[in-house]
């Protein structure tokens, strides 16, 4: 029989990356969860979203799930190398670290790289992109010396980091596209980089939901989108499990409201679903 | 020793009451837990919300706390009969019971009374505030039929209901006042009740740091902030308890970021705060 892929985040944002992984492995099995009954998690601590993603990991293998993707910056930043010590024999995808390699591979093989990296305060805080960025840079650009000396040698560009806190619970009540209410907080947070960047990673799976209004505000930009990169290595996981031999299903699930679901999915994913209400893991 | 009133909220939304509270007894000591790790509050199953209710309560009872205020609508609608329950010996207030009084006493002096409640989706789905309100002018009218049959009896004023998910989450980003994005999305649930209401009823404790912006949307309009129903409530609730002997302290406590709170609490009740972060009740 064919296990699934299964996908989590706090709500709806995942679904961005549902849709790149359906492009990319459209035979598999995929089982959705979105947490928004504990959404949205991007204030939330470490323990606390560590619980979330066992728990949600534990509702997948009850369905036979051979993979999960942590389909939500947050998770990625907090709580993947926990997970994946607890599951040592499930293979697990991040958003993180993939989009971190990306964003590394454009900085090397594009002139004036301005990046800024726009998350949760918790991915923010977590500092892991930018490690994973700056770690990347240096062991791939051989003329930058470990620690740079004055010199006419490259350098390394600069990521700036700006945690946008209110963006996933905009996204999530609907305020999508560029909804003034989504143009008015872009313009908030984002201002004062028009600019001076040229390149926004959207940390947070909900955030390409916001693209028209980003791009409003900070003009010529190129969007670099976790989504794509999280759904790459997801594929290159799935080549070493057993293939799907059954016709690929769908399923979405909600710790929240199931047609508030449905109805933002519509959106997103451009068809109609059907979600079911999963009240409780026991 | 002077027992403290403890007070608490999914964030910084029940200072409002806190202020209220300060302003009717200001010889109580206070203690303040806003759990902003765990917030928003209005999206979240009564069962979740009731185990956040009864932890903060917990933590309360270790600092001898003698009565306990459940400044959040959302917990007021869904938690307080269970706590009451589980606490039997412990007098707890809460928003929405005072707040309902408030508007039947309202209804019944005010001619042309149109009110509308706004509250958290949580708030609206628990049904109460309606079920009080209709309750108490039906008891308070007695020229209105248990079952009204067709005649020129005077009506029950018709309460709207209104649920505004992201009104929380924007003042708890420190959208408040008559900042754009509070605004706008004021503008997106209440634009069409502009005229049709006169009375609003601010469900949840948050609403009130965004009169401006409800102002701005519905025009003429009288505010009905449970925070003063709820603090006469709890002064009345106080008369039965050992008085302070000690001069009033009051203490700040959040589950989340103690920085962006005590940022927050400032805009709030105009004087800086120190405010304690409280990692684990454990």
């Amino acid at each position: 029989m064919t296990k699934p892929i299964g996908i989590f985040d706090s709500g709806v944002g995942g679904l961005t990356v549902l849709k790149e992984i359906r492009r990319l492995l459209p035979n598999e099995s995929l089982i959705y969860f979105g947490d928004t009954a504990h959404a949205p998690y991007g204030g939330k601590d470490a323990e606390t979203l560590i619980a979330r993603g066992r728990e949600i990991t534990e509702f997948f293998l009850k369905h036979d799930t051979k993979m999960v993707i942590m389909a939500c910056g947050t998770s990625s930043s907090t709580s993947y190398d926990r997970l994946c010590a607890e599951f040592p024999h499930l293979p697990i995808t991040d958003t993180i670290r993939p989009a971190a390699a990306e964003t590394v591979r454009l900085a090397l093989q594009t002139p004036d790289f301005r990046p800024v990296l726009i998350a949760t305060q918790a991915t923010i805080n977590s500092g892991l992109f930018a490690a994973e960025y700056n770690a990347g840079c240096k062991s791939k650009m051989p003329h930058i010396p470990s620690k740079p000396a004055q010199s006419n040698l490259p350098e390394l560009p600069k990521l700036h980091l700006r945690a946008c806190p209110m963006f996933a619970p905009i996204a999530e009540a609907g305020f999508v596209g560029g909804h003034p209410v989504a143009c008015f907080a872009a313009k908030n947070y984002l201002a004062d980089l028009r600019g001076k960047v040229n390149a926004l990673i959207l940390g947070c799976t909900h955030y390409p939901l916001l693209k028209p209004a980003l791009a409003k505000v900070l003009g010529e930009i190129t969007f670099i989108d976790p989504a794509e990169a999280c759904a790459r290595a997801a594929r290159d996981a799935a080549k070493n499990l057993p293939p799907p031999d059954t016709p690929p299903e769908i399923r979405y699930c909600t710790s929240g409201d199931p047609e508030k679901f449905s109805k933002l999915a519509r959106i997103i994913l451009n068809e109609k679903i059907v979600c079911e209400k999963i009240a409780s893991f026991k």
